[in-house]
């Protein structure tokens, strides 16, 4: 095996438009939180001031494992999202040192296998809790300062529920000259105002990203959906723009407008979810196939799922990760079991057609999402409205017996 | 929070004999065959000199979940395994080598936390290729010389399937002087042999383990059935000795005598199988009331299972461990989200009566082990001979429709 | 109790202008199949000549259980269809015979009970084999000369999978200027030719029909969406009809296009689908509130499925049902048992939230029907040529790695 | 297809003496409760006068399904049960007029083929409330001399949880001179008494039974577990008897000592669990090669059920039953359907190896039994005690957080 990565270290849209595949990495709040370092609910990136070490080993397995993008560990690292959920921050940590921590983390980590590091940001409680445009675009300004400084290669603009934010974000960090790239997390249905996928695909190149798609929210085969929806937008609209997507790693055929937020199993039971890396095998090869050239993940998405894409890809791309050292192409490496009933697993027809069970009896295969029921409307000024007091919504839930 | 774990800076033995709960560590080769360090199949710990930073890194997650006890990364580190499986490992690694880093790196995080340190040795091939005792015991004092030389605390003798083995391992171990505990990887059906749970724990502890117990190869529920019957066996001899429960973090209610290995989900589908932080926390609590005071995990355990032990045995220990400082206990940091629906999962009735979905509706709940309808006297066979050439054991199972 | 269906002995569509709800019978040929009267595969109804006594009391136990229409048994009872399927019979029985047989013996229970004859032709072998439009009128004008000889009340043509077939089938029924109802065996996806519900809807009406739906195919939930669209396609069109639905007491929530009969399981191991009497009462209710007055049921609905509607419906009819006598409203009969946990269920909460177990942790939760990937192309061609040989589709399925 | 079963027609003894595999019917309470004449919770046989057609039907159907014994439809209808529940029957309708009525039905119906007539009683309200022995004994008496004077063909004493009550049914049972045949509905666990099956048996033959065996309250699989149970009991014991099996028509691998009746899903909402003919297939192989040669169901069996019976067992019979006719083995009545995907299931390969999927994604694979937690002691002492008054109970479940 022969990493011939080192021969294309080049920008990401001369890699893309040279009709390279790109890897995307994982998802660093899901896996951080598992290793102690994030907590759910403010799901805020403190670790890369409080535990460098940490953010640096997971960007340095999703390097092994095949990222050709190492993105900043900077979700929800706004300045209003960080003192929103300050109390849970140890010692008062301000937004800058975790924004430039979180930049020098990946270029170390990049500079181990060439990689490019993105710098990324993400929807905004200012957004939602219906500030201006202006004030928005300033949080926004923020975070680039640092990228700028710190010199990232590209940004991207990920996990955003309305384009019309998405969109100030592009124009934001098109004030940088570097190449940007923007995923929302939104599913077929399209965004929070009901802006279809192939309209906000549309909306984003229009104000300037070369690079769009979707990321988390959903899973693979749902985020699929959504981004040919976004590919025909484009289509339709005589737009050219890469494609990109980033989906969880967790099966969610069951959920609602609003993804797996609402499933009654997010975000501590979403275990006998997580998709296998056959799965994510079959994902990047459909992700392939609908053109789609920037593969990664988010939300659940650990060192072995980037693996898969990679592995999955290799008969395209002409070569394996560093971490497929450790690992047979379709279970080949049970070709020494003792037993021979294992040694029967080492093949693809096997582990391309197990159905695997849960050892869960007593469960159901789907679950009904809560806030079902809820009406469009009602759901909406939830949504809208954080400063909706709970009393308030108490009340409208009591009327429409939710 | 006030961390006491300080105060107690003891030997295995004295605080066990105070009543204390110690805590275990988690699985080292599932985490870091996800992570992109360890081979599925072969299973050798040769990372501990290829990639140490990534075994430090899981020690030290596993250590600020509260984990008491690190075992040095020596599983399946024995040298007739080693070279069996030579040709996975990239430059050829001596087994002393891998030992020594393994014991290096396990007491340099243990100092950062002031956790003991437990050197490991596990079944080896050359038991099962029906090697004399002479020739096993001294595959064993190999591995303990190093322990020996490296000074760990205590020794741990686990994952075996056959208890003459297991004995052979714990009086090698008892040459030391240190205290041994011994773990099988059965169920309630007992060892491979056909000896019972409760007769496997009066053998070790007669030939010298102060700590008995299970680990591996089936889920919390199971293991604790044969602790049970461990702990019976015991009493019914008037032995005394401590008790200790490492399981998988798999659920496996489905399985044989030979416990996960068989399913045919090992070992690249058992996603949907992952258990919990609450299903942790049930087991924490049904092995503290069996009186299991050494309580850890196996395979598929990652950091977050071993806080939620430290958790849910927080009131009797007094103190949370450090990584709960991201952690709200029984989902409270969810109060603060921004849906109420999800605000109304903060509270433990929530999370304790979830039945999670799977989100594989074509899935089945559970599975038939492979090897299922193969007769006893076969099985055995097969376990036992590893030397039967792949035609004979054709025909055994021709024989049987197998 | 006083049963007032007495009351009301009037036409079909004095019932329905008058506002009354018209209570449908349930499936003779899935019933009288498992009672060992009529053979699966052909689904034809000898027995009218071969066992009356048995069809008799099939509808007898529906006239009991409610149904204020019985049916004749007709289905399949085409002169085409018995000859093409006529080597199943015993002796060769006429078709003239057979629908004669069946005019008897629903007149003669539904004057037990004052219900209404309905006599009904359905979909012809000489429609799918490509037979011109006046031989397929013709294969309808033989039975049609039956109902009028045996002067039945009204007239239904019912499981069509083409609109223009079932055109035809209204055509020729209205010549005998009987009240005419007609139903299709259809989703929400339209009919084989692809033509929306709401269309099939208008053009069933312009033909003359005066209540029109769906039978068959698919289950209660999937059925109402199809009543759904078909009720807004006759709005649009400011057309006029009453609505009728006569769906399966299956789930077939994983169906496509073609309904139960491409599931995996159909005809002989749909057991785990049969629906409760509960889910019954469920559609009964929903299926009222979308304005729907002809409720009945289809393949699976056994008397206690019709009964089941006609408790649910006892407010708004002001009457039970006689064999309520032995069926105590949600489940009130267990109040007497001797275990406090049975009695426990007698009430209607308990059972509305049931979510029963299948018993068979082995099996999925949903299937994906045969047929699957088949491209709309080859489907349509293999639906409407059945002239197609053998080896022709042999070769459309290999290129289709079917 | 020549039937053979008019070369036979010999007592039950000379019959089973003589090798002959005989085929019981299946489940009344259940069937008829379907079709509207039996009420669940009571679940008394009145029927046989109020409506003696449907009674009537039913035999005919299991005779033609193949049936070598009638039944009388006789389950409940001692004196004192159908006091306790005399509210529930329309006008007040004597136990010997039921029980009359009963054995002229099933004479009528076996004359037409055959069969033989089988007078059964089951456990009594006067033993679960404590009567003595004498009392209970009358109870049987009165039941008997009906049978005596309708003269049956044999006697049967089924559906017992306590061995106690039915060694006295059988010694009633045997004052009459005729073969006498005793079956209970228990489990592998045992009686309610905690009398494990083995010696049930051999307690039932010492009494008088000359065929032993279990019926109802477990699904196939279970009853045959038992079974196995009973013979080793037998031949331990050096008797000899007859062996007979009339199990359930639902899966139950989860339900717990005292069976279906316990489960949530008890009696309305069953459905998913009910067996499919394939499954009765498998049930009849097994039970005959387990030596059992009296063959038979219990609630759920309908018609179709007993013809897998008959079906399966047909080679070594020597002929199929009459409603087979209407039936092609393994699925064949399938090769001629229009659709080849449909075709493609006319074999026994497709229909034994299915997994049928229960169109219910919402709901689990199996369910927790009512009563789960108790202790052993107070469900015994709420099974034995009707008299507790509903106060006493209640405290005894707070007690214990049922």
């Amino acid at each position: 095996i022969i990493n011939l990565s080192s021969c294309f270290l080049q920008g990401i849209l001369e890699r893309l438009d040279a009709g390279e595949i790109v890897i995307g990495d994982g998802g660093f709040v899901f896996a951080l939180e598992k290793r102690g370092y994030v907590k759910a609910g403010p799901w805020t990136p403190e670790a890369t001031v409080e535990h460098p070490e940490a953010v640096r080993q997971l960007h340095r397995e999703f390097l092994r494992a095949g990222s050709n993008v190492l993105q900043t560990f900077t979700f929800y690292a706004s300045e209003d999202k960080l003192e929103n959920r300050g109390n849970y921050v140890a010692e008062k940590i301000s937004c800058q040192k975790v924004n430039e921590a979180a930049c020098d983390i990946a270029r170390e980590v990049a500079n181990e296998g060439n990689a490019l590091v993105a710098g990324g940001v993400s929807q905004t409680p200012s957004y939602l809790s219906c500030k201006d445009k202006a004030e928005v675009k300033a949080a926004f300004r923020k975070q680039l300062d640092v990228f700028m400084k710190k010199n990232v290669d590209f940004l991207i603009a990920e996990y955003f529920e309305h384009v019309e934010e998405a969109v100030w974000a592009v124009e934001v960090l098109k004030e940088s000259g570097k190449p940007v790239a923007a995923t929302m997390c939104i599913g077929p249905e399209g965004d929070m105002h009901g802006v279809p996928p192939g309209q906000c695909a549309v909306q984003l190149v229009k104000a300037g990203a070369s690079i769009v798609g979707v990321n988390c929210h959903f899973d693979p085969d749902t985020s699929l959906e959504t981004m040919k929806l976004m590919k025909e937008g484009l289509q339709a609209a005589k737009l050219k723009a890469h494609l990109m997507s980033q989906p969880l790693a967790f099966h969610t055929p069951d959920c609602g407008k609003q993804g797996f937020i609402d499933l009654p199993e997010f975000p501590f039971g979403l275990e006998p979810r997580i998709v296998t890396r056959w799965d994510i095998q079959k994902y990047a090869r459909k992700a392939y196939d609908l053109g789609i050239r920037f593969i990664g993940g988010c939300c659940g998405f650990e060192p072995y799922h980037i693996r898969a894409i990679a592995e999955e890809l290799a008969p395209e791309r002409g070569f394996l990760p560093e971490a497929s050292e450790k690992h047979g192409s379709w279970g080949n490496s049970l070709s020494m079991h003792t037993k021979p009933w294992v040694r029967a697993r080492a093949r693809k027809e096997y582990w391309e057609n197990l159905r695997p069970a849960s050892g869960r009896p007593y469960c159901p295969s789907v679950s009904k999402p809560d806030g079902w029921g809820v009406t469009k409307g009602t759901r909406e000024l939830m949504q809208q409205k954080e400063a909706t007091s709970e009393q308030q919504l108490k009340e409208l839930f009591q009327k429409q017996k939710f």
